[in-house]
């Protein structure tokens, strides 16, 4: 049997480019005991997947070249010799960018598909859905009244991000790269407010939006927005860093000048990271489910047909073309 | 009456120089009702100083010229028409520097001699003893095996961080300024480790005397040590903002590069304001008078004479000069 795969070709020096990623096929051995073949549906595309292509370890080791681009993927269980996966069973994991994969069924989720589509278990109820779900409720822990903003406002991440705190009382303010994805975010999502950072100095529009400060920053891009943030915070605020898309592409990270505010503001900086809490995936899915099937929280995706539109869809990833969810349909 | 008075002639630029403040008398008003005629014996020298002597707000109003510097004092109630302030009574607080004051008593804080000479209480019982022991025991919270790195190790704040966090079983590290102080924060301060951050890099060192990371850093110098600080966290460090002492005198800070090992390390930074525990301050200072009086903590002091000393004291401070605490006696 053979499998598709998208490699790494060359570590990306700033922007991934296409050229940087190439498709080929590799055979693909009979599972051996303890093993599964999983048959993949879908490839998430998600803004990590840049931090995870540099070559140096970090939480996860470095991408090597030759590989399969590491990312999460979900899939069906069409052989199996181990007794926890049954066939027919749908998981989603780190599987990377491939069409088929023989695994141990180490760090798979196991999806209820009454929970919601397989797309989904890749987006509002997969590692986006959970890092905004444990991100704001065990690290920002809101309480109503709390004013809460979050950058990278219009992405998976974001768009939970927003929604959950709204279930939970707060007031949400945005940041979108573009005029439409902010009327989308007070429209479709129910954000309070939302900005668009590419006409509108973060500094400035955080004045403006966040007259009292914020209790809660979301931080997705890390740079300027951060620096913005830190001086927009209310006392006793609680900064999350999840990620910092805009920094990524850079050879290193600027770091954010104002962190003397988190000693005036008395205010609290610590980070998400989502494996941390993956023993409590499924019963956070549970929840989110009966969000999404109450009306209370919505689901959007962007989906792209074949694997070969893997290094397009990512570059549009962090073109920001989309809103929501970007997935590759194998 | 008179009082004598260092003032603020102008907002320095970069280090603090002579030229920046001068003596002046100026008459002093008899206590009106409610107010307490305060003789200063003396003025204390904290980093924080160079901060406090911005133009701009913090957690302060920025400093205005012609005033009298910001610092802590110590001295008596020689006159008093507040039933709380009987004469006699030895109190400290905010009092800026002058030899004779009227105030009205709100925040100042009654001192009992008995816990320690008057000096000591604008020491180890005083402000920056406070730092030191509420910013590690209620924002840094040492578990015994801890390891503990502090910055400005020789300062009051440093060995007293040092000394509280070897009473709670931690091993500690510090960095200071010269051999000399190396050697006197392991010889007499019972430090486990010391370097001297201007002949060995910090990164070097701290992967050197923390190879297995440490779990809590108390910041009192921001900048190169911050970020290479923060590349040595042991998972679930506590990093505690307490200064910036090697930024005050830039234009700005220069933010921490490495802001994101706080999230693979599952770190938390925050901040520590004293002021904030005022409730507390006696509570703690009957705690850390007995453990000085059973020999398990050490007060050291560089005391210099006159008002006219203050403004070559604070030089003398930023330059390193002196281990301990620093003040001026009126």
């Amino acid at each position: 049997m053979q499998t598709s795969q998208i490699i790494l070709v060359s570590h990306p020096v700033g922007s991934v480019k296409e050229s940087d990623l190439a498709c080929r096929t590799a055979p693909v051995a009979e599972p051996g005991d303890g093993q599964v073949l999983v048959e993949v549906a879908y490839l998430s595309l998600d803004p990590a997947i840049r931090y995870w292509l540099n070559a140096a370890d970090t939480y996860m080791p470095g991408a090597r070249i030759g590989e399969p681009v590491r990312c999460f993927a979900g899939g069906t269980i069409t052989t199996t010799r181990h007794a926890d996966f049954p066939v027919g069973t749908y998981v989603t994991g780190l599987l990377s960018a491939q069409s088929h994969i023989v695994t141990d069924g180490k760090g798979l989720v196991r999806c209820d598909l009454a929970d919601g589509s397989a797309s989904w278990h890749l987006g509002v109820l997969g590692m986006p859905g959970m890092t905004a779900y444990f991100g704001l409720l065990e690290r920002a822990r809101p309480v109503a009244g709390d004013t809460l903003f979050v950058s990278g406002a219009a992405g998976t991440v974001g768009t939970m991000v927003g929604q959950i705190a709204k279930i939970h009382g707060c007031r949400v303010v945005g940041s979108a790269g573009s005029d439409e994805k902010c009327a989308w975010l007070v429209d479709e999502m129910g954000f309070d407010a939302a900005f668009n950072y590419k006409t509108e100095s973060p500094a400035v529009a955080l004045k403006r939006l966040c007259p009292a400060g914020m209790n809660i920053y979301f931080d997705n891009v890390g740079g300027d927005m951060l620096d913005a943030a830190l001086l927009n915070l209310a006392r006793g605020a609680r900064v999350v860093i999840c990620g910092a898309l805009s920094q990524y592409n850079e050879g290193h990270y600027a770091g954010p000048r104002n962190y003397m505010k988190l000693l005036t503001a008395r205010a609290t900086m610590n980070g998400i990271i989502v494996f941390d809490f993956f023993e409590q995936w499924q019963t956070a899915a549970r929840q989110i489910a009966a969000w999404l099937k109450a009306g209370r929280l919505k689901s959007v995706e962007h989906i792209e047909s074949g694997i070969a539109r893997f290094p397009a869809a990512l570059i549009d990833l962090y073109a920001g073309k989309h809103v929501g969810k970007v997935l590759v349909k194998i």
